[in-house]
């Protein structure tokens, strides 16, 4: 497989994990976003949507981390949940965290670190990090009983909602403040394959430096 | 099947609209959300993200509607897309809906409209509206070479991306600026079963006028 890629690209990651983590063979491809690949008319021939990841299985071509996700977990047979009921809990965390948890935590760490300076327009830091605060706070009380998102073991739901925790750049989130979902980044870190977003695809901020 | 809901909630609106839509008996369940149900103790045991809609299905309550129109798509043989790489497509347009469209009107419309006006903080719904302005490109010029979202009839891909255009209050879209989103919408309502939101769902701002 063939995964469109660039370091900073959390929901690239979120994907890169699930390959290393199922011990898939994978390749990236590296995805030149912050000089506007994503936004030229060869990139839009592969994604219409102008977004990474991309990941190319032989003939299926599949966009949105959830969706690439779910045809991981289908391939490999791992991740997916055990059950019915186990797969429908693992949909719904993966819609939550594109809903409410990735979605705001893209806005802001990208205004807070990758924004020109002079594009960096005040209010929206403030009022978006105020709403994931109440994401983080479903995220710990859900981990508060339980040691994984779904079920007895890790899924691609953990998969998908810790992606933007584990990267240095501040956006506001501070694990101590979390201490369930700090133990939860923990048992993810500790799981064999596990490997830090710079460490798992090309590119991070020092190229830029 | 019960589903937890109210007027103005577009989340709820996709779900009741795939019920409508196949012809599936359901019955509503009014959730008070602008006196603050939501955040009550009773609802947080019904929903521990502390949103609506929940869809109730004998033993089955599931939440998040993406996962609630995946299920009833999978329950109805209808609405789901007609191959493998269709359901994929499917999927991919739920996540990008959640992740890029329907969030970001959600708080738009709801600063505009529903938020106390000392609660409206400055930048935030220009700088939205700006992120908007290119998923309704990406959604418009799908839809320039389709009738449908995915394949060649409705899916519950088109009844998550359509939900918040059909809404009165104001939040920066005018369907007279997008042609095929236009055209698409039309094509949507005049399917057999469809309903306005506020004729399908108890509850609208006529309420607290």
């Amino acid at each position: 497989m063939e995964l469109y890629c660039f370091g900073e690209s959390v929901n690239a990651y979120k994907c890169a994990l699930a390959l290393a983590l199922t011990g898939t063979p994978w390749l990236p491809r590296y995805v030149d976003f912050f000089n506007g690949e994503t936004r030229t008319a060869e990139f839009r021939e592969v994604n219409e949507m102008g977004e990474v990841p991309v990941l190319v299985d032989g003939e299926a071509v599949l966009t949105q981390s959830g969706a690439i996700l779910l045809h991981i977990a289908a391939r490999t047979g791992a991740l997916g949940g055990a059950t019915l009921k186990a797969r429908n809990e693992v949909v719904r965390w993966l819609l939550w965290d594109n809903h409410k948890l990735s979605t705001q935590i893209g806005t802001v760490r990208f205004l807070m670190n990758f924004a020109p300076v002079d594009k960096r327009p005040e209010g929206v830091v403030p009022f978006l990090q105020g709403r994931l605060k109440a994401s983080y706070a479903v995220l710990d009380a859900h981990l508060a009983r339980r040691d994984w998102m779904v079920g007895d073991g890790v899924t691609i739901a953990d998969l998908s909602c810790c992606g933007y925790l584990y990267y240095p750049e501040p956006f506001g989130f501070d694990r101590k403040d979390w201490p369930h979902i700090d133990a939860w980044l923990d048992r993810i870190a500790a799981l064999p394959g596990w490997k830090h977003p710079y460490d798992l695809m090309p590119g991070n901020p020092s190229d830029r430096a």
